[in-house]
């Protein structure tokens, strides 16, 4: 049983960790170099002094890692450690390097955060229904990797085991190669007029949204990975050659678009497994409190569970148009539903 | 005042602006030369055959433009015409080479579209909120223009007047680049192990979302469109490069990702004009029927407006996180309110 946890590095991730125990009553220490950081994660998370931490969580930067686990080894030597680098070959390497028995560590990654970081941006419900990968080694302790799984689990997320090589390779394709996607096409949006911008639709904003994140984590995830991000930028960037070769050739453009459609028809669906197929009952409603909540009211009465679901509306506009993610047949009973009792209800669409 | 209009296209365009027209009573005539979707199209929009019609909107592929531009002005000589081809420099040199008179035609492109196509997709409101781009000669006739106005006001757009080289300057940046390297990236995951994928986050989602689009309709935008965006490429190519090189210095990371996020920063909000400061409110429901409506009737009985609201939720789990934007003041008045009665509410974030 997880009794007490001490959380060293009171950022985005740190700080998440220790309001979702915090919200389990289990007790919490945070720890900080950064004094008014500690301030607010110990007031958001209520961290109390933890003599003897059964677990002691890295949460700081790879740069810090090998000063933390020396002197939190040193602090407790009878505690399990784990760390929650976005990278995991190098970690493993600084604690071979320690101190600290492998034995007493299991490498993880919670596949979980925000494009804005801070202990100001955590949250309690990071984790939760997201993969967290464990890359224990053959010398990981079996008290160790039970207890880490024990920690993700409370947090609502599901242990995933990789190999830290294999999990090095996975993540520069899924995550760091996007990330470093992301920040080049916006690169190119400086020197762009604001009103060629003020036409931009939801394609640029997705395209460019994860662009946004912070430099000081991503410098160090991008430098630690940086052999196996290589390549991928190698074979993106000979991409781009081949793509300006065939600007001249319509089948050429049209073979190269098609072959991105299936390459991204390989990500399964929104909560892993295969994407669900919903299906959209557009409504119009007028922008104002009360018609939500009439709508769902219908929803409950018709027994029809909502999916998902998506706003749309402007300031200046007396309507807003609200899309509802539904199965195939509950679709079919609502849309009736609703028009039959007025509702300005659209055609239902895959 | 918009009496009739001939919409000769019945994609997923096309389509959308007759459903749009048929939902204000504007008499609308669907025509394509694919039988079964003009089927579909008529069926939609209740197409009427009209002799005559005030408008004629060219909606085909750019390829088929020269030929319709042709038919349509030999059997209606008295009518105004427009396109939505979504470059504009080709279509009025196309319309320069016929018989149509240009002081009859204005060159437009509705800046709104999905990323599947086809009758079938369509939307009567796919351009409510949106920008409409004309491009207008000189040699543009008043009435033309006033008509094409019209009927942009009609399907709730909002007329943005622009160059016709200036705007396929803009939408190469806008719009074709992130096209662009979205495939480029989407094709980076052929070979990638399916267990990997599992673990993408929203990060590779939204970057990869638009590269789903239909190649047979982007092949003709680019090709249109290749010199505006070949030098686009070369610039991303070479910054790949700086990329590359840049991998063994952390420094050098960082400048890169802050250069991304500041050229991210310029992109207006969701609706144009700034982005609106939301507060946001993650509460965590049951995931039944009726916990929405519940929720929505207490922000309706406290006067609160949901902005928008985003749902979190797995199949295997019985809660699911809810998340509503809010303005600051109402964010607190619900907060407070709905803590008080008993829900799992979270602390407010920015």
């Amino acid at each position: 049983m997880l009794r007490s946890v001490r959380i060293v590095g009171a950022g985005l991730i740190g700080t998440s960790i220790g309001l979702a125990l915090a919200a389990k009553n289990i007790p919490v220490e945070m720890v900080d170099i950064d004094t008014a950081t500690l301030a607010l994660a110990r007031d958001l998370t209520g961290s109390v002094e933890i003599a003897q931490p059964q677990l002691v969580i890295f949460a700081t930067p790879l740069k810090a890692l090998s000063e933390v686990i020396e002197s939190q080894y040193r602090l407790n030597p009878n505690s399990i450690f784990m760390d929650v680098c976005s990278v995991k070959t190098e970690p493993i390497l600084k604690v071979k390097a320690s101190s600290l028995p492998l034995s007493s560590f299991v490498a993880t990654h919670p596949m979980a955060g925000r494009e804005v970081g801070g202990a100001e941006s955590a949250r309690g419900d990071l984790f939760l229904s997201r993969s967290w990968i464990i890359t224990p080694s053959s010398e990981s302790g079996v008290e160790a990797i039970s207890l880490v799984k024990e920690l993700i689990a409370e947090l609502g997320a599901t242990v995933v085991e990789m190999d830290a090589a294999e999990h090095d390779s996975a993540v520069a394709r899924i995550s760091h190669l996007p990330q470093i996607a992301s920040t080049l096409l916006a690169i190119q949006l400086h020197g762009t007029p604001d009103h060629w911008l003020e036409l931009a639709g939801a394609g640029l904003r997705d395209t460019t949204r994860i662009a946004a994140s912070d430099e000081n984590l991503w410098k160090e995830i991008i430098y630690s990975n940086a052999d196996e991000i290589r390549q991928l930028l190698i074979n993106l960037q000979s991409d781009i050659g081949e793509m300006i070769e065939s600007l001249v050739d319509q089948n050429a453009i049209a073979a190269i678009i098609a072959n991105g459609r299936d390459g991204r028809a390989k990500i399964p669906g929104k909560h892993g497994g295969k994407a669900r197929e919903y299906t959209y009952l557009p409504i119009v409603i007028d922008d104002k409190p009360g018609q939500l909540g009439a709508i769902f009211n219908e929803c409950a009465a018709m027994s029809v569970n909502v999916e998902d679901l998506t706003i749309e509306h402007s300031p200046g506009q007396l309507n807003a148009l609200i899309t509802l993610a539904l199965s195939h047949s509950d679709a079919i009973t609502l849309s009736n539903h609703l028009s039959s009792i007025g509702w300005n209800v659209h055609p239902i669409r895959k």
